[in-house]
């Protein structure tokens, strides 16, 4: 079956740092887009842009391609976004697919979901930084990329981009919770993922706000897209498929 | 080592449909039976079947084909079934083996084990058809066989039959709690199966009943029987072995 | 890259039983020991020794040897060792590996991360036995050795000497609690492991007090030491490197 997928990066990250999963993904017969949002752009003002900035770059994208029937998958912040666009678009919309995404309910934005430690860390280093944050290394290579080896923890660090924290704090606004959205939803959850801690996990606190939903589980980070790209389109497909 | 084996189907199965399991046992030297419980053989009165009589049909079984040292699988629904039978007539039993089964306490039916909203649609459907309750598509295929593709989650369905709602609402009655019985005790936990929801999972919410039990896991769903059979049958012999 | 890996039983092992996976750790390069605590060695009077004394005669082990750099890993009980040791010489420490082991806060002995049901066993043994604690054979097979075979579960348990139950009575003194020490933390968590219930389990139960650290898991028992050794270093390493 030749299914349309686009693929939606998480924060600090771009379309392209995708392109390895989508490249499994086209091999397998399906059509596969990876735009970067807005904010995640080279040259991008990280003060300006906040949530509804970025969806609206991906719902530009998917107007200007002129893509019906999509598979839309989020990654991690990528839910936030592709929740946000269900809700404007749902027409365009075949199927939801979160990979460890944040699954919010009206009114809440990222940083409502994540510990407080987080947040607090955060919050300083965007006040430093004019609200552009990037995530510190050892976070990265203790608990986001967890079964990489050091070479790989620290090569693809080295491809991320500062993040526009005004999509952390800005809410979605959602006409219809996703647990009512009458669109097909699946959440793929990679089971080493500890970016958030286990005791207030993906699954099933933040999937099970999907209502009716498909699950697909793989041993894997919260990064499998760059430590096991296969499995991760693999499990995206199965997450995809009707 | 040759073992006795009795495969108790779930709800809407027949025991034929846990054949391709059987086969992967009997290749290992294993003696192996899958009877079809009262209520969902063909011409069955639906309304008519309760869970004693469904267990009775085991025990018939049991004493029909002189069983003993038995090593008893219950998948799902079956769980009660052999929960019951267990009490019953201990003696035949080597040890129960629950396959994200349910795992009922004295006086507990299996729909006080089960999430509201299930009991809800399912009290609607059994109204509306004499008690006879066909489990809607689209939770079969999102959340009873989300590993399967397609055209497998249409083709199983197609062999389902609808159950004798009043095996869900009639309780066991168990004169020693499952904790306290003095027989071996395994349960199988397929690690996809979201059957029941992860917030109120199979393993340990229900397995922790069995008191000192044996645990055994697999990736796969509810529905491992149909698209994993031989992971399903080698899950079981490493349950159930002594 | 060659590491320095220091192994740690747990409680009723020695030194020597983990040397299956030493030798897979060894075959990658790096140099392992695998001493036997103070308690569990041969003629050591069970009643004499305490959690003290096992970490003494660790820290001796690694001044002795002197060792630097080390990665200290620590299995069940081994877990209160190498807690007490990172506390007393954490300047010989790289990074500490728990491998489904115990993580104490300051002042807990092992007693206060257990089941009521275990504590009241154990206490029962060692009143009868001169604070010699054995393992009762059920036990061993239903929840410690659950994905071994019944041969392997017996030859294995015949490796076994009885504990010294001090060490789990005396509380470990810690100047720092471990989530705040810093030294690199890691904590591989076996799934299928529910020598202690998964309704209390390991991770993220225990394995959260690291503070930050990283995980690794992989399917297996309590004692995939004995049941898959090499997948035992496999995941050790990817704890235990940078």
């Amino acid at each position: 079956m030749a299914d349309t997928y686009v693929l939606v990066h998480g924060a600090w990250h771009t379309g392209e740092l995708l392109e390895p999963v989508a490249k499994h993904l086209r091999s397998r017969g399906h059509t596969v887009h990876c735009p970067t949002l807005a904010g995640n752009r080279p040259g991008d003002d990280r003060a300006a842009i906040g949530l509804a900035d970025a969806a609206r770059s991906l719902l530009d994208f998917l107007e200007g391609e002129k893509l019906e029937n999509v598979r839309l998958m989020g990654h991690s912040y990528g839910g936030m976004v592709i929740s946000q666009v269900a809700d404007w678009a749902p027409q365009r919309i075949r199927r939801l697919v979160y990979v460890n995404g944040f699954v919010p309910l009206n009114g809440q934005c990222l940083n409502d979901m994540v510990p407080p430690h987080y947040k607090a860390l955060f919050d300083g280093i965007a006040a430093a930084n004019r609200n552009a944050v990037m995530l510190p290394f050892p976070i990265w290579r203790e608990v986001f990329i967890n079964d990489a080896d050091f070479a790989l923890a620290e090569s693809s660090y080295a491809k991320l981009n500062p993040h526009p924290y005004r999509t952390f704090t800005e809410p979605v606004a959602l006409r219809t919770e996703l647990a009512a959205m009458q669109i097909g939803k699946s959440f793929v959850n990679f089971q080493q993922d500890v970016s958030l801690p286990h005791s207030m996990p993906w699954h099933p606190r933040l999937s099970e706000r999907l209502g009716l939903f498909r699950l697909s589980e793989a041993p894997g980070s919260h990064e499998a897209l760059f430590t096991h790209p296969e499995l991760c389109a693999k499990k995206i497909e199965e997450a995809g498929r009707d």
